[in-house]
C-alpha cells in the first residue's frame, strides 16, 4: 500500500477577522520565521538597478521617479511594514485587507489610480504528492508595480533574468507590460503542474487496469478533491485577466493588450484542461467500480458452480450412506460401479450444461 | 451510534396568509414569549446616544434629525407596533409583508425613499450540530436604518462596539454605510458556519475511511440536505448584494459602493465554498457506497472460498460412508490413507490455483 | 401495502385539433355536464353588483361603462357562448383558441388592447394524494376583466368578499389591480400545496428509516413524476409574471407594478421551493437503494457465516463416517472426544476470526 | 419476446460531399424509384389554379405573378430539376445545396429575396414502432412559398383543403400566411408523435411494475435513444421560428407576427413534453433497475436461509453418522430421540429468529 | 480479445516554454525527419502559378503583387525559416508563437493587417481505431494565405484541384475566399471522422446486446475518453468561426460571408452530433452495466436454487446414515422406499414452488 498523500485543506480559515472593520489589516496566514524580505528592480530602457532593501522607506523614493520600479514584498506577516508602504503609496485599506487575507478568491479590481489583482501561484509538491498555493497580489500604478507573496520562492526568476540582460522587449516597455509579464509567468507555471496531473493520472489508469486495489479508490477520491481545489483557484482567473484586459484604465497602454490576450487564450486552455481532467477522473471512478465487480463476480461465480456440483453428488453419497436393513442396492454386486457410473453422468453433463450457458 | 441530528425543515409554513389582501401583516413564524426588544443608537461624528426604547413612539423623532440613527426591533410579533412604526416612517404595505414572513427569500428592493434587503442570518447550533435560520430585514432611509430581527440575539455586537468607541471610519460615514456594515458583519458570520461545516466534512471523511457505518450514511445524506437549504439562503444574497451595489438609489452613496463591491466578493466566496463542499459531499457519498460494497465484497470472498474447498472434500469421505457390500477400496490396507493423500492433494491445489487467481 | 395513488397524465390529447385552421375555436378538455356558469361583479369605489347571468349577452353591456367588471366563466364547453363573448368584446381569435385548449403552456402575451395571461390553479386532491391542475386564463382589457376557468370551484372566493366588503384597496383600484389579485391568489394557493407535498416528503423519509419496502420506491418514483409535472406548470410562471410586470401596456398602471414584482417574488420562491424538493427526492431515492441493500447485506452476511463455520465441521464428520476397515483412529477409545475437541477449537477460532474481522 | 423495435440511424451519411465545392448540388438521400412529383397552387381571394406540373418549367410563370403560389416539390433526386428552379427564382447556391442534403439541421436564413426555412417532418410509423424523420424545406420569396420534400406524403392536406374551400383566413392573405400555415401543420403533427410516445412510456411504466424483463431494458434503452433523436430534430426549432418571428424581413407581414408568436409557443411546449418525457425515462430506468435487483434479492435472500438452516442440521446428523466404537450416546435407548429434538429445537429457533429479523 | 486501441494522450506537453519571454518562437512538437516543404501556388482569374520552393525567400515577392498566393508550409521543426517569413509578411510575434506551440487551443485573432486562424485537422487512423490530431494555423492577409501544417499531408487536395481547373467560383474571388475554402475543407472532413465513429458505436451497440465482455467496458471507456479530447478540438471551433464571420476585419469581403454563416452551421452540425454520440455512449455505459449484471444474475440464481433443493435432501439423507442402536425406521421394511417417497415428494414440492414464484 502506497502512502496516501495528505488532503488538500478544504477550507482555510479566517474566521478570526469576523468582526472587524473593513480595511482592518489582519494576516490570516501562517507567521513565517524569516523576517520579510523587500528587494526592488528599478530600470528604464538604459539602466538597472537591484537591490535588496533593509527597510521598507528605501522603497519610497521610486513613487516620484519616471524609471518602472518593482517592488516585491515576501512575506508578509509584517503588518506595520505593508502598513507603512500602502500609506505613502497610497492604497486603499480594502486593497490591502485582500493582499493579508490570503485566503482570497482570485479577483481583478480598478481602483483609479492602481488597477490590483490577486491570483494563486501554485506549485507541485512532489514530496507529499499535492500541489502547494500560495497567494500573490500585484498592484499596478504609475511606473511601479508592487508585488506580495506569502513565502520567499517564486516562478520569477527568468523575467528578473530578462530584465537584467535587457532581452526582449520588457526593458523597453512600461509597467503595464511588467505587470502583464508576471501574470504570465504564473500562469505558464499552471502547465507544468498540469502536466505532473496527467502523468498522475496516466499512471493511475495504468493500475486501473492491471491491479485496482482499495487504495486505488482512495487515490481517485483525492485526485477528484483535488481537482475541485485546483478549480477554484483556475475558475475566477478566467474573469480576472478578462476583467484586467478588458479594463479602461489608462495604466494599461494599448500594445500590451495584445499580450493580455494571449494569457488570457493560456488561461482558458488551463480551465480546458483541468474540465477534461474531471471528465476523465469520473471516468476512471466508473471504471474502478466495474472493474472491482467485475473481478468479485468471477470469484462469486466459480465457486457456486463448484458447490453446485458437487451438492447433489454428496446427496446420492448420502443415499447410499443409510443404513436401513432393506437396500437392495447395496446388495447387488454392480451397485458401487454403477453409483459411480450416475455421479461421473450428472458430473459431465453439468459441465457441459455449464460451458453451453458460458458460465464457464 | 452517535445521536441524528435534528434535520432542518424541508418547508416552512406560510399558508396561514393565503386569501389576505396584499399587505395584510401577518406574523408567521413562533411567537416569542418575551416582549419585542426595541433598542436604538443615533450618532453623528461628535456624538453618540444608545437606549432601549420601551414604546415604539419613542424612535419616531430622528425621522427628522440630520444624525444617523439605527433602530433595532428584536421579535416580530407584535405586528400592531410594526404597523405603527411603518406608519410614522411611511414604509410600503408590502415591505412590511415581507419583514413580517419570515420565509422570505433574501432579497434587494428599491422603494425609491427606501432601500429594502432582505436576508438571512446563520448560526451554527453546537447542540444539534446544525444551522439555525433568522431572518433579518435592513430598511435603509435618509439618516435611518431600521433592522427586523425574529430573535434577541444577533452578530452586530462588533458593529455596535466600533460605533461606541468611534472606532474606524464608522461614526465619519451615512446610513448607507451603516447598511453595509451590518451585511458585511452577517456574510462574514457566514465564514464561521462554513469553518464549522468544512470540520464536520473532515471529520466524516476520515470516519469513512476508518470505519463507515450506517450512520455514516445518515450523516452524508443529512449533510446534503443541509446543504441544499443552506444554498436556498445564501445563492439568492449574489442578486441581493449586487442589487444593492448596483442600484442608483441616492441614498447609497459612491463611498460606500467601494466597500459594497468588497461583500459583494465575499458572498462570491460564501458561494463558491459551499459548491465545494456539495461536490465534497457527493464524492463522499461515492466513496461511503464503493467502501461498504468491499468491505461486503471481502465478507462474501473468503466465505464460500471455505465453502468451496470443503464441499469436494466431503463429497469424497461420502463416497466412502457408503454402505455397499462390494466396495474394493473399503478393504483395501492403504485405502484410508490413500483417500487423506486425495483430499489433501486437492485442498492444497484449490488454495495454490486461489493465490495464483488473487482470490485470497 | 398502501394504496398507490394514480399518475398524474403524462401527456393530456390535444391532437384533435391537428390540422384544422388556426384560431378555430375547440374545446379540447372534458365536457361538464353542468351548464357554463358566468357571474359578473361590476364595482367602484361607492357600489358593487354581483349576478349570476343566464345569458352571454347579459355582460355585454359593461364594455363602455366607467365601472370595473369582472366577467367569469366556469366551464369551457360551451363554444358558441364563448366565441359570442369574444365577438362582442373584440377579442383575437388566437386568444380564444389559447383559452379552449386546456393543455396550454401558462404564457403572457400583450394584444395592445388586451393583456392576456394563461396559467394553471392547482388544487391538492387528499383523496388520490395528488395534484389536480385546472386552466385558468385571465383577459384584461379597459376596465374589464374576463376569467376563463375549467370547472366551478376556485380559489377566488377571498378576493370576492374583499371586493364585497371593500376590505384593502381592491374596490379603489382599477382592473388591473383586480387582475393581479387573481394572480396573486392562484400563486398563494401554491404554497398550501408545497406544504402538503413537504408533509408528505417528510413522511416518506421516516418511512424510509424506519421501514422502507418495494412500495417505497413506488411512492418516491410517482413523486418524482409528480414533481415533474409540477414543475411544468410553475417554471413558465417565472416568465409570464415577469412578462406582465415589465409589459409597457397601458393597461397596467405604475402603482400596480409594486404588487406584480411581490407576485413575481413569490413564484420565484415557489420555484426555489420545488427545485429544493426535486433535490431532496433524488436523496430518498438514493437513501432508499442504499438502505435495501444495506438490509440485504446484513441477510447475505450472516447466512454464509454459519455455512463457513459448518461446513468444514461437517467435513470432519464425514471423515469419519467412511467405512474403511483400516482406520486405526475409530479404534481409539478417546477417538470420539478428540474429534469433538477438534471441531470445538476450530468452531471457536472461527467465531473469533469473525469477530475480529468486524463480520459479526 | 416482443420484436425489438429498428433503432434509428446514428448518423447519417453525408461524407459523399466532403471536397467539393461549397453550392455543389448533391443529393444524399436515398433515390426514390418514382419521379418527381411537381405540384403547385395558385391563388388569390377570388380564384384557386391548382395543377399538377410535368416539366418545372410550367411553374415559372409564377414568379411575376401577383397572386399567391406555392409549388410543392415531391423527391428531391432529380437534381438538375432543383438547379434549373433555382436559377429561374435566383435562389442561393448555398441555399439549394442545402436543400438537398437531408441531413441537415433545421435552420432558418435570411437571403434578402427570400427567406428559408429548414426543418424535419415527423411520422410516427406504427409499423416499426418508432419515429420517421423527413426533410422539409420551405422557401418564402415574393408571392410564391416553395416547398421541398424528400418523398410523397405530408402532413399539408388540411391546409390544401382550406385553401381549395377558401375556408378560414388563408385566401386572403399573403404568401407570408401560407408559409406560416405549413410550418405551423408541421409542428401540430409533433403533438400526434408525442401522444404515441406517451402512451408507450405508459404502457412501458405498468410493464415495469408488472413484470420487468430483460427485453425491458432494451426498450427503455431505444426510447432514450429515440429521444435523442428526437430533440435533435426539435431543439433547433425554438430558434428557427423565433428567428422567423423575429426577422426584420420584408417578406413577413405584421399581422402574420402573431401567428408565427403562436407557433413558437407551441414549439417551446413540445420541447418541454420531450424534456418531460426524458426525465420520465430516465426515472424509469431507475426503476427497472431497483426492481430488477429487489427481485434478485427476493431469490438470494430465500435461498440462503434454507441453506442455513439445514447446515448445521446435517452436521448433527453427521456427528452420529461416524463410525468410532467408542460413541457412548448410540448406545443410549433415547439418543436416537434425543437427536431428533435437538434438531427441532434448532429448527424452531432459527425460524423465530429469521421471523424476527424481517428476513422471512 | 481484440487489441484495444492506443489511448490519445491527456496531455501534450509544453512545459519547455515555461519562463521564456513571450513572442520567443519554441516549436513543442516532434521533429520530423524530412525537411519543411514550402509549396505556393499564385493565381488570379487568368492565370495560375504552382511551385515547390526550396527556400522561403521564394514567396516573398507575393507580398506586392496583386495576384493572390497561397503559400503552405507542411513542418513547424525549421524555426529559423518560420522567423524569416514572419519578418518580411511582418507577422506578430505571438501569432508566430501560437503557429509553432502545437498544443494551441483552437482560435481565431485579429490582428488589423492580418486575421489569424488555429484550428486541428482531424484524420481517423484505421491503424490503431482512434483519430489522429494535426494542428493548421492559416493567416489571411491582403492577397495572401499562408497555411502552417504539422506534417505533409492534408484533406486540402480537392481546393488544389478546384484552383488548377478553374472550377467554381475560386479563382474569381479573394483570399478571403480561400481562406473560407481551407477552413471548409477541414470542418467537411469531420463528417467523414464522425461516420467512422457513428459506424464504431453501432458495431458496439451490436456487441452490448450479443456478447459483452470486459473488452467490451475498456473499448466504451476509450470512447468516451476520445469524445473528450474530440470535443475539446471541436467546441471552441463553434466561437471561432462566428468570430471570424462576424469579424469587422476589411480582409473579409461582404460575398464571403454567406459562405462563413455556412460553415459556421456545419460546425454547429458536428457539435451536435458528437454531443448524440456521447449521449448515446453513456447509455451505452448503463447498458453494459446492467448487461453484465443481468448474466450474473443468472448464473447466480439457477445455482443457489440446486443447492437448495439438495441441502435439506441431503439432511434427510444424512439422519438415516446415523448410527444408533435404536432408529426403528431402519429396520421397518418400506423404510427405504419411504424415504425416497419423501425425498421425491420434497423435490417436486419445491420446484412448483420455485416455478410459480418464476425464479426458474
Amino acid at each position: 500500500m502506497k502512502t496516501t498523500p495528505r488532503k488538500p485543506r478544504l477550507y482555510r480559515k479566517r474566521a478570526k477577522k469576523a468582526g472587524l472593520a473593513p480595511g482592518t489589516l489582519v494576516y490570516v496566514g501562517e507567521v513565517q520565521a524569516e523576517p520579510v524580505r523587500i528587494t526592488y528592480i528599478d530600470y528604464d530602457e538604459k539602466q538597472l538597478q537591484e537591490t535588496q532593501a533593509s527597510k521598507i522607506e528605501e522603497c519610497f523614493e521610486f513613487k516620484e521617479t519616471p524609471t518602472v520600479s518593482w517592488i516585491n514584498i515576501d512575506g508578509l506577516h509584517d503588518v506595520p511594514l505593508i502598513e507603512k508602504l500602502g500609506e505613502h503609496y497610497e492604497l486603499h485599506p480594502l486593497m490591502l485587507e485582500d493582499v493579508l487575507s490570503t485566503v482570497q478568491r482570485p479577483k481583478f479590481e480598478d481602483y483609479e489610480q492602481y488597477v490590483f489583482v490577486v491570483l494563486k501561484m501554485l506549485r507541485y509538491n512532489e514530496e507529499r504528492g499535492g500541489i502547494d498555493s500560495e497567494q500573490v497580489s500585484l498592484v499596478l500604478g504609475p511606473n511601479v508595480v508592487i508585488s506580495f507573496q506569502e513565502r520567499i520562492g517564486d516562478v520569477f526568476q527568468p523575467i528578473r533574468d530578462r530584465l537584467r540582460h535587457a532581452k526582449g522587449r520588457i526593458r523597453k516597455m512600461g509597467a503595464d507590460y511588467l505587470a502583464y509579464a508576471l501574470l504570465d509567468s504564473i500562469v505558464d507555471s499552471y502547465f507544468a503542474i498540469l502536466e505532473k496531473l496527467g502523468e498522475r493520472i496516466e499512471g493511475m489508469e495504468d493500475e486501473l487496469v492491471e491491479n485496482p486495489t482499495e487504495d486505488t479508490l482512495q487515490r481517485i477520491y483525492l485526485l477528484k478533491r483535488e481537482m475541485i481545489s485546483l478549480r477554484r483557484s483556475i475558475w475566477p482567473l478566467r474573469e480576472v485577466i478578462s476583467g484586467f484586459h478588458r479594463s479602461e484604465s489608462e495604466l494599461v497602454k494599448e500594445t500590451t493588450d495584445l499580450y493580455l490576450r494571449d494569457v488570457y487564450d493560456h488561461t482558458i486552455q488551463v480551465i480546458d484542461t483541468v474540465e477534461g481532467f474531471r471528465d476523465t477522473a469520473s471516468g476512471m471512478l466508473d471504471t474502478y467500480l466495474s472493474s472491482v465487480s467485475n473481478k468479485m463476480n468471477n470469484v462469486m461465480k466459480v465457486l457456486p458452480i463448484i458447490a453446485t456440483i458437487f451438492i447433489p453428488l454428496t446427496f446420492v453419497a448420502g443415499i447410499y450412506g443409510m443404513n436401513f436393513e432393506h437396500m437392495p442396492e447395496l446388495k447387488w454386486r454392480y451397485g458401487y460401479a454403477a453409483v459411480w457410473l450416475i455421479m461421473i453422468t450428472v458430473f459431465v453433463a453439468m459441465i457441459v450444461h455449464f460451458k453451453r450457458k458460458r458460465w464457464l
